[in-house]
Formats: structure tokens, C-alpha cells, sequence
């Protein structure tokens, strides 16, 4: 086996290639909705084998060095958080391809002009997708913290989009059907950010060792002990 | 610190406490919607507290035990498990919550009836969760893989009350917000069978020392060598 400092690396980098390709996911899901476009729509399908496999292979690494190298206090919540990471970014691998599958739907249906907010919601929540990847590489508080900040102004413009797509389908009973798809893009949007910002608390406890979920504010070493 | 067999039996004892308040949490989140009773709901928003709380201690006490005593194979795969069951439970507990946001709004709205399909989905949805707990606890493969095979009726359900509640919605505009409530509980409900399906691939993890997720069949053995 390689040297443990090696394999933190490794695990690291192989977070950061899964990280790179949902990026790309969520990208694409948004350009083929905005666009209507099934190119980019059938490059995130393509890539969503390559997104499960880096997980379980992330999985792997993890469990590994768990069993096999005995990691204590810093090392220990390095690999903790690593793995969440991992489950996060894989989860919103798979809100990428529902959103891809709203848009394909779309394809078949009327276009309902303007896209209300989304794309400005999309916007936000690639933001804090990126940043709360950064705050992990970089140990950056300030950049993860931002990411917690940004959930409230996600909230507010999915209610929004809701709010206006009920009155549209309302108005226009032909919209229905592509509404409810947008609907479900919105939503899929919000719980990406919810999984961005879990992993901002992730960063957070790696360079702070705190724990900020469910509001307590724990040290590490005070929870490890 | 308690002996290393106690510390794994009182990790599991927690996550059967847990279990039992999301599942409670569950069925309150149903009855609330189907019997327009606020009781059920208020209780389900007095519990999420407590269930936050478990998860956090369960995660401090998996840290705990993986820091402090270096456990290997299968002591190993069974924190892991536990660890990764614990955050499913804590998600199906938000899951509920979301239900009964959605229950407590469709009782300021005119009665949507029948509620189509959904208390059928959410009879075999608590089946799915009380069965994989049920294989984790007892280690009961069968059971699991009952679970695993539920999936695609789910699914099946929640395509078709999709498509009733469209229907809906176009013939009587004035149920619009109503129905958009029930979509979103289909949609819940979906998830935390997703969730328990989770559950039941963890439990035949520890049980069968496969990793069944994305498709493959590893020995674990060969995965954590």
C-alpha cells in the first residue's frame, strides 16, 4: 500500500475529478433546459455511469484507509468528511439527470416563456455548488460560510418560481404539464443546494472542527473524545 | 470508555430509537394528510428535534468508536453501516416534516378526493421502511432484497398519480394548489423509499458482505483488501 499521506492526496484528487464532472452535470442539465438543447442532456446521461463509479471507488479508498491505517483526530475527520462529500456530490449527480429528464420532457411540450427565475436560481446554486467544493480544497471558512448564507436566497426564489408557475397553470390550463416539469426543476435546484450546503458544514468541520449542524457547535476533538 | 461489544450494541440500540421516531414520524405525517388533523402534525414538528439530536450523537459515537478503537472487517463494515443508516433515518425524518408542511397547507385548501393513490403508496412506502430496518436488525436477507424488489412499484404509483393529479388539474383549475401539495407529497414519499431502499442495501452489506449499490457485487473482503 501506498504512503498514507499519498493516499489522502489520492482520495482527495478523486473527490475532486467527481466534483469537476457534476459540475459539469448540473451545467448541462441547465443548458439543455434553457436551450433545449438534448445534446448537452445526453452528455450528462453519458456521464452519470463515470459519477456512481468514482463514488464507490471513493467508497473504497475510504473504507481502506479506516481499516488498514488506524487514522487519528486530524486524519480521522479528513476521511469522515471526504465520505460525505462523496455522497453528497453523488446525490447531486442524480438531481442533474432528473433535471435532464424535466428537460427532455420539456422537448415534447410548449415552451413556457419566460423561465420564470430559474435560470438566476440555477446560477446561484452552481455558485454554491463550486464555492462549497473550493472551502473543502482550500480550507477556506469564509467561502463556506458564504455557501450557508446563499440557502436563504435559494428558498426565497424557489417559493417565488411556485408561486408564478401556480398562477400560470391557472391561467393557461395547456401549460400544465410543462409546468409541473419546471416545478420539479426548481425543485431539484433547492435540494442540490441543500446538498452544497452540507458540504460547506463538511468543510467547516475539517478546518474548524466544529460541528455547525442542527445549529450546535461542538469541537471535534470534545466529540472525538 | 465501555467495553468495545457494548459500545456496538448501544450504537445500535440508538439507531433502533431513531428508527422507530422516523417511522412514527411517518405514519403521523400520513394520518395528518388523510384525516386533515393537525394533531398528528404538531406531533411530527415536536419530534424532528429529538430525531436531529439522535442522529448527531449516533455520528459522534460511530467517530468515536472508529477513532478510539480501530475496529476491523466486520466491526468495521457494521459501524459503517450503521453510520450510513443513520444519515438515511435523519433525511426520512426531514422527508415527514416536508409531508406535513404539505398536509398542514392542503387544509387551508378545498378537499382534493380522493386523494387519488396516495395512501396506497404510503401503506407499501412504511412497509419498505419497517423492512429494512427489520433485515439491518436481524439480519435477514430476504427481507432486504423484498425491499430492494419494492422499488419499481413505487415508482409505478408515483407515475400514476402524477398523471391523475395533471388531469386533475386541468379539468378544475381551482384544485391547481391543492393538487401541486399532493404531487409534492407523491414526491416525498418516493424519496423516503429511495431511502429505505438505501437502508436495505446497507443491511445486505453487513449481512452479505456485498456491496450491491450501482449494480456490482463485491465481496467486501476483496473491497476493504
Amino acid at each position: 500500500m501506498r504512503h498514507f499521506i499519498e493516499e489522502l492526496e489520492h482520495l482527495q484528487q478523486k473527490l475532486l475529478e467527481e466534483a469537476g464532472l457534476v459540475e459539469a452535470a448540473i451545467h448541462g442539465s441547465i443548458k439543455a433546459l434553457v436551450e433545449r438543447d438534448e445534446g448537452p442532456a445526453q452528455d450528462v446521461l453519458r456521464n452519470e455511469a463515470r459519477i456512481n463509479q468514482l463514488e464507490v471507488e471513493i467508497d473504497e479508498t475510504a473504507t481502506r484507509l479506516l481499516a488498514l491505517q488506524h487514522p487519528m483526530a486530524s486524519d480521522l475527520r479528513l476521511i469522515r468528511a471526504a465520505s460525505k462529500i462523496n455522497t453528497d456530490l453523488e446525490r447531486m449527480g442524480d438531481l442533474a439527470v432528473n433535471i435532464v429528464e424535466r428537460a427532455l420532457g420539456l422537448l415534447q411540450q410548449p415552451v413556457v416563456k419566460p423561465l420564470i427565475d430559474i435560470p438566476q436560481m440555477a446560477s446561484l446554486v452552481e455558485f454554491m455548488v463550486r464555492s462549497s467544493i473550493d472551502a473543502f480544497v482550500k480550507r477556506d471558512a469564509d467561502l463556506a460560510r458564504g455557501v450557508l448564507a446563499s440557502d436563504d436566497a435559494v428558498d426565497d426564489l424557489r417559493d417565488s418560481i411556485y408561486q408564478e408557475l401556480i398562477e400560470f397553470m391557472q391561467r393557461e390550463t395547456t401549460s400544465i404539464p410543462a409546468s409541473v416539469n419546471l416545478m420539479f426543476v426548481a425543485r431539484n435546484l433547492e435540494r442540490i443546494a441543500d446538498h452544497a450546503t452540507n458540504v460547506a458544514e463538511d468543510a467547516l468541520f475539517v478546518i474548524q472542527a466544529i460541528d455547525v449542524r442542527h445549529g450546535r457547535e461542538l469541537h471535534a476533538d470534545e466529540k472525538a473524545g
